[in-house]
């Protein structure tokens, strides 16, 4: 087995039908040093035993998916939740190699029902945020938030560009807040490029993910990402702005695909590591 | 028959089975004061034929769909279509009623095959307008960049934002260069506001066309738009933005779903004027 990427890791997302154990020995199998977990594969052991066994897999963890959700006009609930997820974010992080990050990826949410107040919501994000960042703090651990595609907005994620993520997290010291740029969500965006640079003058990349965009968008349209290479993206490219705004963290491969959730997680491993080489031409 | 908003015009792609003369008659008979027609159905009757129903039918053109498709790397061809299409709106917009408006839609295609330099593509959008212009003036054409979902992005159109149909359009002048405005597209943008207001001052606003947005996505995304007031865009307040930024032309609603192309025209145009005084709020 050769080594894969040294700054790749995997994202659970990629091998969804894997338990905890099963991801970790796949990733760590092909030679990749770091994985992305999940909150469910997580308390589908208890947060002790998941640490336990990442402490033991030797794997760096890269982030913790997810927090967010918080566009509710009644939030106490989903607040809490945040908190959790928080905690359980230093806990793995803390269990795993030196080199994780204690990063909780937040996705937005969307829309509630029948509103069609997007500016409401995307406020209710910001005021989140900030009810989370003492905790975090004082946890440790970096809120990252994740711009999605803006096809997602009424049903997933009101936060839709990297730009409006950094308006966001730069209201927050950055060692608290940061954003989450997956090409996925991110590639069409006409001030990628700039808005990268800003992100990294300011220490906001909190968590580079790779994905690609495939044509024709397939009837799900949450299962549309390509594994790196197999698509449109020129991850080559944005891989480069990444790096030379200065990010030098793990590099996630997280890909909600049916096809590559019905193939053999090991082979899944196995082939992330040699698109990633491929696809990213990231040297260092 | 109640007379429909003085404002609407149907879309002919609304009706999408419809031919030209169904097209202009249901129009009509709904009450409906314009019509936005496409190169298609015109082609269909030949220029000459579709001016004179056109003429006879007594409604006004919003728009003529639509030129563009210009990210090629040799777009000769391309340019020679997009002047022939500027010619078929000159024509087509003096022979409709007085209100008519001669305007070209621009939809401005997608990646080439196997190629993922979206930047390249988008520059070679601006060069084609370049191209075009002179003929556009000549003709007393207004070319309308439209900003497509990103969605579309790498198989239909790369340009993504208002903001960037903007910046591509105010290099030339606003007599011959504009923007449209179509709230499925770009409803999700968080600058939205103030683009629809820097259009407004500029006199871009060559078209404004309301939509809405879905969920769950269909199958197909490009039949993914639903009738006004069906879905999760705030069509009341974005209209209000573009009122408030001194549009007064006709407002199309131009729908791409499988359903409504199955339904009988006649019914889906009286719809359509239903739906668009119950969801726009516009009132004058």
């Amino acid at each position: 087995m050769t080594a894969a990427h040294p700054r790749l890791s995997l994202n659970q997302a990629t091998i969804r039908h894997a338990d905890l154990a099963t991801a970790l020995q796949v990733t760590e199998g092909a030679g990749i040093g770091a994985i992305g977990l999940w909150r469910e594969p997580v308390a589908a052991v208890g947060l002790s035993k998941a640490a336990a066994l990442m402490a033991g897999s030797g794997l760096r963890l890269s982030s913790l998916c997810r927090g967010g959700f918080v566009t509710g006009r009644e939030n106490r609930a989903a607040l809490d939740e945040n908190k959790r997820a928080i905690d359980e974010t230093a806990v793995l992080a803390a269990a795993g190699a030196p080199g994780s990050a204690p990063v909780l990826v937040l996705v937005a949410g969307g829309l509630p029902d029948g509103d069609r107040d997007l500016i409401g919501a995307r406020s209710r994000v910001r005021e989140a945020v900030g009810a989370l960042v003492d905790h975090a703090a004082g946890a440790g651990v970096v809120l990252a938030i994740e711009p999605m595609h803006p096809m997602y907005v009424a049903d997933r994620g009101v936060i839709s560009t990297l730009g409006q993520a950094l308006d966001m997290a730069e209201q927050f010291p950055a060692e608290s807040v940061g954003v989450v740029i997956d090409t996925f969500h991110v590639w069409w965006d006409p001030a990628l490029n700039e808005q990268i640079a800003r992100a990294g003058c300011g220490g906001r990349i909190a968590s580079y993910q790779v994905g690609d965009w495939i044509t024709p968008l397939p009837p799900d349209a949450l299962l549309a990402r390509g594994m790196p290479g197999e698509g449109h993206v020129d991850l080559q490219s944005i891989t480069e702005s990444v790096q030379k705004a200065g990010y030098r963290g793990d590099v996630e491969v997280e890909i909600f695909n049916e096809a590559v959730w019905q193939a053999d997680p090991t082979w899944v491993a196995e082939q992330t590591a040699e698109l990633f080489d491929r696809s990213t031409g990231l040297t260092t």
